[in-house]
């Protein structure tokens, strides 16, 4: 430990006030974990700045000083970015939250990147508007740009690099420069479209200030299904027969495997068993639709769609629930929830083609049962979009976790993930110490050299934890 | 001019064989326009490569040699990215187009550069699937990531950036380097997203040689409606309504002005006039469903949507024209051939945010009538997001053009456009020669360095004939 910070605490409660710059242990413990837990080292301090000129100050300072910086938002990430390595300098941006500025006629918000989603939402549902990345967590939007989170509702909306429009950035640079760049606008092409570099990068390219987001109109009707599925694999013919039946009232088409499902109704206190047993795989799919519409005429609707599936005995639907509140979406959100009361979760945020994920479910379960038979696979996740959460569990009862068995099924699955299946080990968690490690592995090295090089252009001083440059 | 053809034209014959090679002033001449006529100089020659490895090699040679490639597609652009400057050497990417590769359950497409959007388009068919960038020409798909179209069904689809899922790159590098950047998969952020560089690039950072977009279903019903307007004000009070009421279902709100709508009923044959007369502004809506639905209910609900605002005398719908196949559409896109039977068309495509449209066009119009009464606004567009073509005739009963005079006009729209209403000289046609004069007057001076730095390093040499970093 240098003289560093008697040296430097003074300047930074300069910047953003004595209040505001915490050191005291049980000060910033509750800035140490994020949305898996505690992780990372113990900061120099944390500060937390109120303006995107004290931003700017903050990069100066740290710049001249050696010093990094590690920017936290709402602390809901799950890849780590926002844990701070030992001495580093974490930036709050908790207090960066005044503004948002809704413009209904635009369908446009632009808001400090401290704000919360719900914050944001309260706002624009004022408008009947909302924000359509829909999450289980409350992240700022600061932090939604970097990780791009993609949610539940990406088949129809994107995720937030296909609803941005622009940022206020100040680079990680000698002068802390602030830029603009976009506009609130739903076309605009005028030279490259350098905030993209901001989008997932894990807070490492510099420090987004201000966020300014597309919004869509809030669905005046909504209604949701569980479909309980005789077979797996029937999922996609679903899916096919949803997407050319509802066409764009399709909002979400969520899978929930059977141990994801035992979990959460085992555990979590609350829901209602959709089915009289567990089936061998479950789809919760949602209709969005206009004020035009009434939710018993989609109903009767889905139902004729629905019914071709249900013929038979051997039909592939052995039973539907169908929710116009929340219900359903109660037990999808409550897995995450179920799997940490069931044991010691593993996560892995994949992502494959969709004609691939139920392949890759049966294929993994065999091979993770041969390799590390504790670890039990409980999956469940965005399979409209290929989204997996591929997460297993390592149940109480099989004793303490055996760290070195975890890694191996951890090697096991992301490398058929990307080298068989030509998957993603990153789907929708953004890129994090937790999960840096696969980064070299997987991307390749002309392409790791080049955003190296990019990010050197971008930050030039030390800033965030990720180097996209590593060998 | 120097001996290089002497010494170059073995070598590129080397790489794309003695056919591909084009230097007759015949031969070359059909490679000197694009989608707006005319333009640009005398190539060195138009080479054609197959493949992506000829791409690599004649980058190579370009790069040893000094010279500067100018990647053209299908000649379509608008903003003359396409077309060479004098002594450059033109690739022609119309013959690598073999690859038409449709994963039908993915929802995704793996195509050659050079493939056009039809020809995507009708692969896709097959799938019930379709590409949904829509516009009134027929690009090659590495163009479309050039401009980063937008078209008329950004409103619901996004441009290509949103549908967008990996780009086979060669670098503008002494190496020609070959890069695959992303993948066939609707969630993936494992790093900085470099591709995002490229889409809006004007084919000045690289050469696309292999693109991969996602695919949505083909609407089993479509159904359009032209709306006649007692002021064009009442447009804004429209989107709001058919936005709330038909949700996801408006996939396009587009806008046409009165001289524009005469120009087309007036010029090109075969338009049935939707209306008894012209009226004060029309919009054009497209409605598309999935196969649940049935036209005629859709349409009795449009009906009941529209009806409150048919009420009184003075009601801001004055009359609606309902279609169930294409000819709406038929007047929307003859609008620019109307324009260019008119007289000389001064174009301008611009973006503004959605609620300042129709102010626009009224402030603008009186100001125009004031600078250069000669020069009539034609505007229409993409009003449901904010894209504006906003054109103007120059007539041909008012003699010859005043180039002084329009170039007065184009700097007072523009100016208006960004400085005053905050919004784009640049929504939907991308950058090019065409259009790279008002960079910099517009683009702020830190973002211009930042983009030269990062198009150096994607491309040291000689590429495209934008600089991105321009003074």
């Amino acid at each position: 430990m240098s003289d560093r910070p008697a040296r430097l605490l003074p300047r930074l409660e300069a910047i953003v006030g004595a209040g505001q710059v915490l050191t005291a242990p049980d000060d910033v413990a509750g800035y140490r974990s994020d949305g898996r837990g505690a992780g990372g080292g113990v900061p120099l301090a944390v500060v937390r700045p109120a303006t995107a000129d004290e931003v700017s100050a903050l990069v100066r300072l740290a710049a001249a000083e050696g010093v990094r910086l590690v920017v936290q938002g709402a602390r809901t990430g799950l890849a780590g970015a926002g844990l701070a390595g030992e001495e580093d300098l974490v930036v709050n941006l908790d207090r960066l939250s005044r503004r948002i500025a809704i413009d209904p006629v635009n369908r446009s918000a632009t808001v400090d990147a401290g704000v919360r989603l719900s914050a944001l939402n309260a706002a624009a549902a004022e408008h009947g508007l909302f924000f359509p990345i829909d999450l289980g967590a409350d992240p700022s939007l600061g932090g939604m740009v970097a990780a791009n989170t993609g949610g539940a509702r990406l088949l129809r909306y994107g995720d937030v690099r296909a609803n941005l429009m622009a940022l206020d950035v100040v680079m990680a640079d000698a002068e802390g420069t602030r830029l603009t760049l976009g506009a609130p606008l739903w076309k605009n092409n005028t030279g490259l479209d350098l905030k993209q570099l901001l989008v997932g990068s894990g807070g490492s390219m510099g420090i987004v200030t201000q966020v300014t987001v597309a919004l869509q109109p809030l669905a005046a009707v909504q209604l949701t299904a569980m479909v309980a599925l005789r077979d797996p694999g029937a999922a996609v013919d679903l899916l096919g027969a949803v997407e050319s039946g509802l066409g764009t009232l399709l909002s979400a088409f969520e899978g929930i495997g059977p141990a994801a499902l035992e979990a959460a109704l085992g555990h979590v206190p609350g829901l209602r068993a959709p089915f009289a047993q567990v089936p061998p795989y479950a789809v919760l799919l949602e209709i969005s639709a206009g004020a035009m519409f009434e939710a018993e005429w989609l109903e009767e609707r889905l139902a004729n769609l629905l019914a071709p599936l249900m013929e038979g005995e051997d039909a592939p639907i052995i039973d539907v629930a169908i929710d116009h509140r929340d219900g359903l979406w109660h037990i999808r959100h409550a897995v995450p929830e179920g799997l940490r009361a069931s044991g010691t979760v593993v996560a892995c945020d994949i992502a494959l083609k969709r004609g691939d994920v139920m392949r890759f479910r049966e294929d993994m379960a065999a091979r993770l049962a041969a390799a590390v038979p504790a670890l039990v696979p409980h999956d469940f996740g965005h399979i409209g979009d290929g989204g997996l959460h591929y997460n297993c569990v390592w149940p109480r009862a099989a004793g303490p976790v055996d760290v070195a068995a975890v890694e191996r099924a951890r090697a096991i699955i992301f490398d058929a993930v990307v080298r068989e299946y030509g998957g993603s080990f990153s789907a929708e968690h953004g890129i994090g110490p937790r999960n840096i490690a696969h980064y070299p592995r997987f991307v390749p090295a002309p392409v790791r050299r080049l955003a190296g090089a990019v990010q050197r252009l971008f930050a030039p001083v030390p800033g965030g934890r990720i180097d996209f440059g590593m060998e």
